[in-house]
C-alpha cells in the first residue's frame, strides 16, 4: 500500500533502501532473538539476561538510525511519519519487523537474473515465512505477558506456541487463551495479521494447485495419450 | 445487489442520495456513539445517560425521515420495502447501518478526480472498516443482553470486544460465549456477515499481494538483472 | 459433477426432471416439516405425531417413486446408482435433498426470460439457501441424537441451531458439541458440506465486491470527476 | 514446487517414476493399514500385531529403496536430498505419503485418453482425498500418542477422528484437544497442511459453481426463454 509513496520516492532513498534492507533484516532477526532470550532465560540466567537486553537495545537504536536517515533522505518532513505509517509502526513495535520482509525478499530478489520460484511459490513462502516469524513473534510477546497472570492457562512457551499455532490457522481451540488485556490486544492484531497472511498462503496453494493440474491437461493431449 | 434498482432510481432520488449519505453516516456514527454511552455509562452517570438517549432518539429519527423522503422520491410506493430490503433492515436495526458505508465511500470518491488507492486496497479498506464497525456493534449490543444474564462468561465490555475478535476472524476459542437466545442471534448475524466481510478482506490481500509479486517480476528483467 | 452423465441422458428423462423438480422440491421441503415436528413435538402431542409420521412416509414414497422413474427413463439399469450417486445418497438421506436445490434453481431460471441477479449474487443466493436448509436439517437431526444421551451438551433446540451457526461458519466455540458417534458423523458431514458451501458465499461476494469496486472506478472518469 | 527439478530430471528417473508410482501407491497404503492395525489392534492381539509390524517394516524397505534408486537415476547425488526435500520428508515420516497422490494421479491420468471429470473437479477430488488420508494418518498418530498420556482428553480412535475432523475444517471446538508435546507438533503439521488442502477443495468448488452456474446463462438464451 506504501506503493505509490515508493513510486516518488528520490534516487538516495531508494538506494539506501536497498543497501539498508539486508543489514537491517539480519538487526530484526537478532532483536527477536535477544528478545527471545530475555524472555524465556530464567531469572537468575544473568551473564545472558544482560546481553539480551543489550542487543535489544542495540537492535532498536539501529532501526531508529535507519528511520532518521530516511526522514532525511525522503525530504518528507514530518508527513514521513504519516506517508510510511508501516515503517513508524514497526519501529515502534519492532516484533512487527518480519511484515517488512517482502522488502528484503524484493531487494534480494533485484540481484539475481531470474525469480528462482513461480509466483504462486513465492507468494506461499513470503506470506508462509512471514507467518511464521509474526506466530513466533507473538508467541513470545504473549508468554512474556501471561505466564505468570493469575488464572492463567498459557503457563509455559510450548503452551504460547500451540496458542500461536491454533490462532494463526484459526482452529482456536480454547484450550490454552491469553487472560490479560494487553495479551488479548496481541492476540486480536495476531489474528487480523494472520489471517491475511494465511488466506494468501491458501490463495496462492489453490490456485497454483488448479495451474499445475491445469498444465497437465496440456502436456497429455499432444503425447497422444 | 440493490444494484438494478438503483440503476432505475429517478434521478430526484439519485441527488438526494448524494448529498444526504455524507450527514447520515455522520448521523450513524453518532448513533453508534449515543449507543455505546447509554450501554457502558454507570447507572448513576445520569446527566449523560439522558443525554445518549437523546442522541439514539434524534439520530434514528433522522434515519426515519430520510427513509419517507426515499419512499417518497422513489415513486415506489410500498415496494420500495422490498426491493431496498437492505435499507430496511438497516432502519430497524440500525446498528447495521456500517453495512452501507460502501455508498458513503462511492459519493466520497465521486467528489475526487481519481480514487488514492488501488482496487485490492479499497476493497480491503472498506471490508476492513465495516467489519470494524460491524464487530463494534455487535460488542455493545451482547454486552448490552448478556452482562447481567445468569451463568453469563461475557461480563465486561472487555470480553465483548474479545468474543467480537474471536468470532469475527472464525478463531473462535470458546472461552465466552453468548449464552441468551437473542445474545445467540446477534452472535450468529455477525458471524454471517463477518464471515463475508473478512473473505473480502483475505480474497483481496491474497490478490494484492499475486499482484505486487508479479509486477516485480516485470520490474526485474528490463533493469538487466 | 453429474454434468456429463445430465448431457448424454434421453429427452424423455430431461422431460421428467424438469417437470419433477419443482413438485419435488416441495416435497423435500413437506419432509423437512414433517421432520421437524416429529423431532420437536413433546411425546404426548399425538395428533401432531402421527400426522408428521404420515408426511415424512408420504413424502419418502414420493421420492422412492420418482427415482424409479428415473432409473426407467435413463436406460441404465444398474449403473444408474452408481453414476448419480448422489440422487441415490439423498434418496438414502432424505435431510441432504437441499444439495439438489441447484437443479430446481435452473429449472426456475429456465422458464424466466433472464436471470434477475447477477452471476455473483445468484451463487451467494444458492448457496447461502442451501446452507440454511442443511444446517436446519443438521440441527434437528443433532437434536434428535444427541438431546437424550448422558453427558450432552446439546439439549434443546436452541442450542442445536446455535451449535450448527458456529459450525457452519467454522467458527466452533465449542461451549455445546455433539458426544455420540452418530451425532458427530452428522457433524463430520455438515462441516464438509458446509465448508464447502459458505466458501462459495465467501468467494462469491469477495469477487462481487471487487467487481462492484471495478465498475465505479470506470463509470467515475467519463463523468470528469 | 519441484516442479523445474522434474523438467530437468534424465528419461531414466521419469521412466522410473512412471512405473514405481503404482506399487509405492499401494505400499504407502498397505503402510497405512499396517500402522492402523499396530495402533489400533489390542496389546493382546499377537498374530495381528506381530504381522503388522513386519508390513510397515516391509513398506518402508520398499521406499527406501526407491529412494535410492532415485538419488541413483537422477545423477544429482548429496543435492538430490535437498532438490527432493519433499520426498526426503515423506521418506522419513512416511505418514506424510498421501501428500505425493498427485503424482500417482497424474501418472493414472497418462495412461487415459482424456480426462473424465473437469479441471475443478480433479483438484477438489485430489485435494479432497489427500486431506482424508493425511487426516486419517494423523488422527492413527495422535490416538498413538494421547490415548495413554495423563489427562489426555483424546482416549479412545473415534475421539481422535472426531478431533481431526475439526480440525482440517478449522472449526476446532477443543473439546478433544492433544495435550502432549509431540502430539501438539502433529497437530500444528496437520493444522498447515489441512488448511491448505482444504482450501484448495474450497477455492475449487466456488470456481466450479460459478462456471457451472454461468454456463446455465449461457446456455439460457439462444433457447429463446
Amino acid at each position: 500500500m506504501s506503493d505509490r509513496a515508493t513510486a516518488q520516492s528520490p534516487p538516495a532513498l531508494t538506494r539506501w533502501e536497498q543497501r539498508a534492507e539486508g543489514p537491517l533484516f539480519v538487526a530484526s532477526l537478532l532483536f527477536l532473538l535477544g528478545y527471545a532470550t530475555r524472555v524465556l532465560a530464567p531469572h537468575h540466567a544473568e551473564p545472558w539476561r544482560g546481553l539480551s537486553l543489550v542487543l535489544v537495545g542495540v537492535t532498536w537504536l539501529l532501526f531508529v538510525i535507519d528511520y532518521a536517515i530516511r526522514i532525511r533522505l525522503s525530504g518528507l518532513g514530518h508527513r514521513f511519519v504519516r506517508v510510511h505509517w508501516l515503517d513508524t509502526l514497526v519501529l515502534i513495535l519492532p516484533l512487527l519487523r518480519p511484515l517488512r520482509v517482502v522488502k528484503v525478499y524484493t531487494a534480494v530478489q533485484k540481484r539475481r537474473d531470474k525469480p528462482r520460484l513461480s509466483l504462486y511459490a513465492r507468494v506461499m513462502s513470503y506470506a508462509g515465512m512471514t507467518s511464521l516469524l509474526l506466530g513466533f513473534s507473538a508467541a513470545l510477546a504473549i508468554y512474556h505477558l501471561e505466564h505468570n497472570a493469575p488464572g492463567a492457562s498459557i503457563r509455559t512457551f510450548g503452551d504460547a506456541v500451540w496458542w500461536a499455532c491454533a490462532t494463526l490457522t484459526t482452529v482456536g481451540y480454547g484450550d490454552v487463551v491469553p487472560v490479560t488485556p494487553v495479551g488479548r490486544i496481541v492476540a486480536a492484531g495476531l489474528m487480523a495479521c494472520g489471517l491475511a497472511l494465511l488466506g494468501a498462503v491458501t490463495g496462492s496453494f489453490s490456485s497454483w494447485l488448479i495451474q499445475t493440474f491445469r498444465r497437465e491437461d496440456e502436456k497429455v493431449p499432444p503425447a497422444g495419450g
